[in-house]
């Protein structure tokens, strides 16, 4: 498997396109539509937000993939088209039909997502008379399509990789995303574009979505919060002409590298993070009781706090770990930052505290938790809380008076 | 029902005492150890943390009060001795023995109580030697006490009250509090102790402090995590010679009052917290769900974010909502703050924003979110996220490492 260039447009016969109409600030040329296409019939396959506050390009989007596989996805940042009531959908709708008929495509075959502002209403007249612009420059630039999805990111998030598989043929994968979590509030959120040229069934692709999903966007956290718009699309268009299905273990193996690859650049691009911390715990009695602890660890906040302080501070880590709701047994349970023991059988452990201190004065480092119990693992990925975090969050009633009076 | 001053030296036949021994800071003269006891027998109950992981006193005193009432409660703070291992159970119960000795009881009537740094071992030294002054200084000053339990808290937390039961008998409630949920990280955490001199029997008793701890102390949120050290502890000496359980209700209406009142002074000087914010939720399919609700929104860091920014952001509690877990209709979904609607049937109202502004803007606050679905209603009492208290939060490692090094 080799990186390559090129994001969603590296698989053959995918193209994209984005410009700016004025949804995240009238007059101002940040790009903010985007649409991806694929010039052949495809497989498709999605998994949506749990929450059950959806918005209505999600609830849409739901149901079309139900009856039939995309063929392009219309994407927009800058308004999240949430708690928008009916007036949402039929916006939505309206969205789908004017670009399917463009593409010459049934509607069906259409996605589409929206980020940004929850409880506004779309500003259609500057979203659909730019349709036709964005179906006339579609085009082999992935680049532009991975800014056109960001909101309150700070760089586009884009990969491709290809594998050959074991007939010799070439297979390529590549994916945008915006967002991590309910990382950024009121511009929900998370959205993530795969394409593929695999040769694949819609079982398969479900299946193979499916565990790639859990193991990267299900696996991080950077505030806890979950949006109301996340979503994770995957087209595949056959067009590396391997045998259907064939070597399942090469693709699922790539599928994971590009989806926990995004999922680490969001975390590390979340409001106002210094750090991307993996957490990972290891001896818990069962599977669920190792991601209980993780969650509790990655999701404290006194936790996030002492990280952004590089303070090696293991006490609030056990705390948690006490809290998370698994089996422990405190005298059994050892904690370690980038591998030096802090803890060991829950008592300090005699590590210097400031060797402790440079592990978790890094950019990146690890929470090892091992609770010497049995088998079950887990690892998420997380970050610090900063007063920065806060800082912007609660700034964002000025952002939002400003749109409305 | 009145107030009335003396905390729990208000009820006959207790007396307190607090001095400076030098477990926050050597040499400094912040009153750390204080002891409460009664004259008379008592009738006794608590409450511990269900956080795995338990301090040592918690263990310990758990024990006890299930043998035997408690006479006196001794208690620190400055260090949680908790994850002190064998050594944290030996020294609690040598302040135990040692107490018991001078106050002529048995060991098993004494309950030991630890708030303050998780991890390193009690300054026994420093301790020891002192538990003869605070014996022979017991007296009737309440307010000592309540100083002497403080760890992060910015003010003393005390109360009083007495009510005439139906016969014309005055009895009393006393009670002082620190801290809040894991309002403070390594300095573990939230101390009630209560004093009473209601006539009443163990197990009404134990049912009344159920009660009012449910509606009060677990109603409370200020940043989600949970001490390894959480007590609340009550002792009733029957000096008010009232019929045994008689006038429950108008019992419990005083102990509910007394610790709701703690609850909520917990909350609002809890670490860096600007604001003091009810959620009301109503309209819930069962009382399950309307507390699932109210605990997403009173956790979520967006949410509590956006009140510390005066930003009446009902977007952000929406999406709490929606993530619950409870069943909703999001079409159904009412949201006011202080009365003034900001949200109606999942859309916006048309309120004016510098109403919600106004209302959110103040230094108390209620958020009512009605899911007009069924009966199922819970209100809990939380606060906002400042970066103060990221700030506060994440200079704690200057702080341990001086102790250390």
């Amino acid at each position: 498997m080799n990186s390559i260039s090129g994001g969603i447009c590296a698989p053959v016969g995918f193209v994209s396109s984005a410009l700016s109409c004025g949804i995240k600030t009238a007059g101002s040329d940040k790009l903010d539509l985007v649409l991806i296409y694929s010039k052949y019939p495809t497989v498709g396959s999605a998994v949506f937000t749990t929450n059950r506050v959806k918005a209505a390009p999600v609830q849409l989007s739901a149901e079309s993939i139900g009856r039939k596989s995309p063929r392009a996805i219309l994407a927009n940042s800058g308004n999240a088209n949430a708690c928008t009531g009916e007036r949402g959908l039929s916006d939505a709708t309206r969205l789908v039909k004017r670009t399917a008929e463009l593409l010459e495509l049934e509607t069906d075959e259409i996605s589409n997502c929206s980020t940004g502002i929850i409880g506004l209403p779309m500003p259609m007249d500057r979203i659909l008379p730019r349709i036709p612009d964005l179906v006339e420059s579609l085009g082999g630039d992935g680049d532009r399509a991975a800014e056109a999805i960001m909101t309150s990111d700070t760089r586009p998030k884009s990969v491709a990789v290809e594998y050959r598989d074991s007939d010799g043929k070439l297979i390529r994968i590549g994916a945008i995303a915006k967002g991590a979590g309910m990382i950024n509030p009121n511009m929900a959120t998370m959205l993530c574009f795969i394409t593929t040229d695999a040769v694949i069934s819609k079982d398969t692709l479900d299946g193979a979505l499916r565990n790639a999903v859990h193991q990267s966007f299900n696996c991080i956290s950077v505030d806890g919060d979950m949006s109301t718009n996340d979503t994770v699309i995957i087209m595949a268009n056959g067009q590396a002409g391997n045998e259907a299905d064939s070597d399942l273990d090469l693709f699922q193996e790539a599928l994971n590298d590009v989806t926990l690859t995004l999922a680490k650049k969001m975390v590390s691009d979340g409001e106002r993070v210094t750090k991307l911390v993996k957490v990972q715990v290891s001896g818990a009695v069962c599977g669920e009781d190792a991601e209980k602890v993780a969650r509790a660890v990655a999701n404290s906040n006194l936790v996030k706090c002492s990280w952004n302080g590089n303070d090696p501070n293991w006490g609030r880590v056990i705390h948690a770990v006490g809290y998370a709701g698994a089996e422990i047994c405190e005298d059994q349970i050892d904690i370690s930052f980038s591998g030096k023991p802090a803890c060991i059988g829950g008592l300090t452990a005699n590590t210097p505290l400031t060797e402790l201190a440079e592990a978790v004065a890094r950019d990146e480092f690890s929470v090892e938790i091992n609770l010497n119990l049995g088998e079950g693992k887990f690892t998420m990925y997380t970050a610090d809380l900063s007063p920065e975090y806060v800082t912007f969050n609660r700034e964002e009633y000025a952002l939002t008076r400003r749109k409305l009076d």
